[in-house]
């Protein structure tokens, strides 16, 4: 079977058996890694059909983006510094309802290409067209969660329920596991308890995982308090959705028992602070998600909000904004920072055997250019990872065992294409010029 | 005299009589900028030495680093996550209690060779061995604003205030006045009123202006108030400091009355938002700055303490934390972000002829490339810059009318050889090996 070495490199496995890091060999078979030595050098390359030299590499399990909407990259830099209202109505939603299938799958691709050039092997994704991401995803050797947003209110209501279940049904599980997807009500305000309820038997018949977004801004909280007398975290409680497997985006606006239930029900959260911070939502209580144990993952939101989808940069604001805001420069730690990118990540999605560097697993991983300026001098890898590392130090990505990018090139994907395609589509939709200015 | 002509790019001037961008030529003569064109492909290459393929580039004012201690670099990574007393105490002023004048002068390179690749093309350093500092500078190409730290307590104060004021009369308008020197008081805890009057002295004697950390942390406010009854800014009001041109770094915790001396006495800020997160500090008062017509730069701080020297992550910082944390996504738009990082960057360090495109100013400039995914579709080139751009996007550095950066290579420095030197200093100092791990 196909055998690749990467010998000597910096590992950075994720395996808390393990030490945080050591030079060693990763022996990679198939889709899956064989073996971790932390001898450098040792592992035999005789028999592998192709031998990577990782002496001049830090290699760590690729990076998981728990919560996204690819294709909004069409969108970036769009609308920026405007009232969320404004913003929503006014630019995105205009834009949205003149989406086509063609614009999904080119964005979805442009979003692809960013996130594999960042490290990035696993992305979520909530949006429309849905078969058209899937496609981009299939075609682009990433590793995705795709959901069909589902907003429970109007005429189409049903319609999105059944599409949603359909790319279960098409897509689940196709390329050897690597397209997973899940159901994907939009959130408490645009899913009333009637309709969540159908989407929850869409869950009970097909086994699948849901992705919500719960608890973004403060006036969401305040408007369900008033409706419902009780938060959002607590509404989706009382209908039932945590008896299921749930990841919940943002999750900013918390009380105490909000997040004694996420805990309790073991409801994925997805972290996404720079989206919260442009948008103007707040800061999520980090500290307090993880002292009380609750698995808090790592995600970008779309491209619209953030601007860019590097997961980076989403560690180190995670990192630094729990620290500078609770006035403590011990909490978030750069291991706890990485784990929410990778192993933690893989738990928020239900995905098993990814984000580790573990004999057995999946063999999704990067590899990080280990001297730079700004990585240098090395006293500590795991630092500068989070740190200091970006997307641009991101040298070697590998997904189910396939190299996606080697020495800042792309093997599978047409980048100059995808970005001339999906400037056309956003030139189309915003009445601009393909080339912007 | 030596012209160099940049055709056809995106300019982004920072000279508010224009647009804040249009396509246009840029003709560059000698140090200076000679003319700024809106018509694509108008001036005549004729008599220019040099004609530069603009149409890749988004071309705009060289950012200006308003605070740090550049040799600080050679610790980056080594003590992270710590409480500030442990962090201080226990790692860092042991390693500089051993720093040799070597160590200043290759840390320096170091962190120069790590701020032009990013796009800095003024730092402002405050550290020992200035003189090593300013040889690197010098040698570097890059514009520099040095001062001598000065620690007020102790035996070897008024040494170092010696030192300082050599420094001036050594360094001060060399290079074609690349070379700028100030005064570098450490902070109202560390100079007491009676030292800090020499240091007034020195500056009515010297003309130069003064850079000092301020109202840093909370502790520091409350010990203050404990001895003087006023906060650092109204205690540094009183000594009379402000009525010389000042560079106050951080001011995380103002009052209200302190934010009006800033303001009155048009004190520059040095904004650090990633050191004050990262440090545990807090975050400061942005918003109620600007509001009150404080001139904000940003900095970047030491490496121990960010832990990269990268100004596009700390003017997406400032932006994104104003926004987030007064839940108002308005505030601190692109532009002013920008702003902050050119244009406001100069009148803080007292840089006249600096941080615009504009005819007459220095010839400090940057290129970023105007394709690539992160950056596509191309909307609004500002939004990109701020919200999306990293360091790696930069493709060309021009600093007093000389290309520092060109195609990614560095034209005066040997970046593998500063690596080196570097982290053989740093294996010195912490007693590690050269290549960390």
């Amino acid at each position: 079977m196909d055998k690749t070495l990467i010998r000597g490199a910096i590992l950075v496995t994720m395996d808390d058996r393990r030490p945080d890091y050591f030079a060693g060999d990763l022996l990679i078979r198939g889709d899956r890694i064989e073996e971790v030595c932390d001898e450098p050098g040792k592992l035999d390359p005789g028999e592998c059909r192709r031998v990577i030299d990782g002496r001049s590499l830090v290699v760590l399990p690729g990076l998981i983006n728990t919560h996204g909407h690819a294709a909004m990259s069409l969108f970036r830099g769009y609308a920026d510094d405007l009232p969320l209202k404004e913003w929503l109505e006014g630019k995105i939603w205009p834009l949205e309802a003149r989406l086509q299938a063609e614009d999904v799958y080119w964005g979805t691709l442009l979003s692809i290409v960013e996130m594999i050039r960042g490290g990035t092997t696993t992305f979520t994704d909530m949006y429309f067209f849905m078969d058209k991401a899937a496609e981009a995803a299939a075609e682009a050797g990433i590793r995705a969660v795709l959901s069909r947003g589902l907003i429970g209110l109007g005429e189409g209501a049903g319609d999105a329920l059944k599409e949603g279940e359909k790319l279960i049904e098409d897509w689940h599980g196709r390329e050897n596991g690597r397209i997973n997807v899940n159901l994907g009500p939009h959130a408490p305000y645009t899913c009333p308890p009637e309709f969540l309820k159908k989407v929850i038997e869409a869950a009970e018949r097909t086994g699948r995982p849901l992705q919500i977004h719960l608890a973004e801004t403060a006036g969401e909280v305040e408007e369900c308090r008033a409706r419902y007398a009780l938060t959002p975290v607590q509404l989706m409680e009382r209908e039932g959705l945590f008896r299921h497997r749930v990841v919940a985006a943002h999750c900013v606006h918390l009380e105490a028992e909000d997040i004694r239930i996420l805990a309790e029900r073991k409801v994925g959260v997805a972290h996404n602070p720079g989206s919260n911070l442009k948008l103007g939502s707040g800061v999520a209580p980090l500290k307090h998600l993880l002292e009380a144990g609750v698995k808090v993952g790592l995600g970008t939101d779309g491209a619209a909000s953030n601007n860019n989808l590097d997961l980076w940069e989403e560690m180190r604001l995670a990192a630094l904004l729990a620290k500078g805001l609770e006035m403590d420069p011990t909490l978030v730690p750069a291991m706890t920072a990485l784990k929410m990118a990778t192993v933690y990540g893989a738990e928020v999605l239900s995905l098993e055997q990814v984000g580790q560097l573990r004999p057995g697993y999946k063999a999704d991983l990067v590899g990080i250019r280990k001297v730079a300026p700004h990585l240098s001098p090395l006293h500590d890898p795991v630092a500068h990872l989070v740190y200091s590392a970006s997307a641009a130090d991101v040298q070697l990505v590998m997904v189910d065992g396939e190299i996606l990018l080697e020495g800042g090139e792309l093997t599978r994907l047409d980048e100059e294409r995808i970005i001339y395609e999906a400037s056309r589509c956003a030139a189309r939709l915003t009445g601009g010029s393909p080339q912007g200015v």
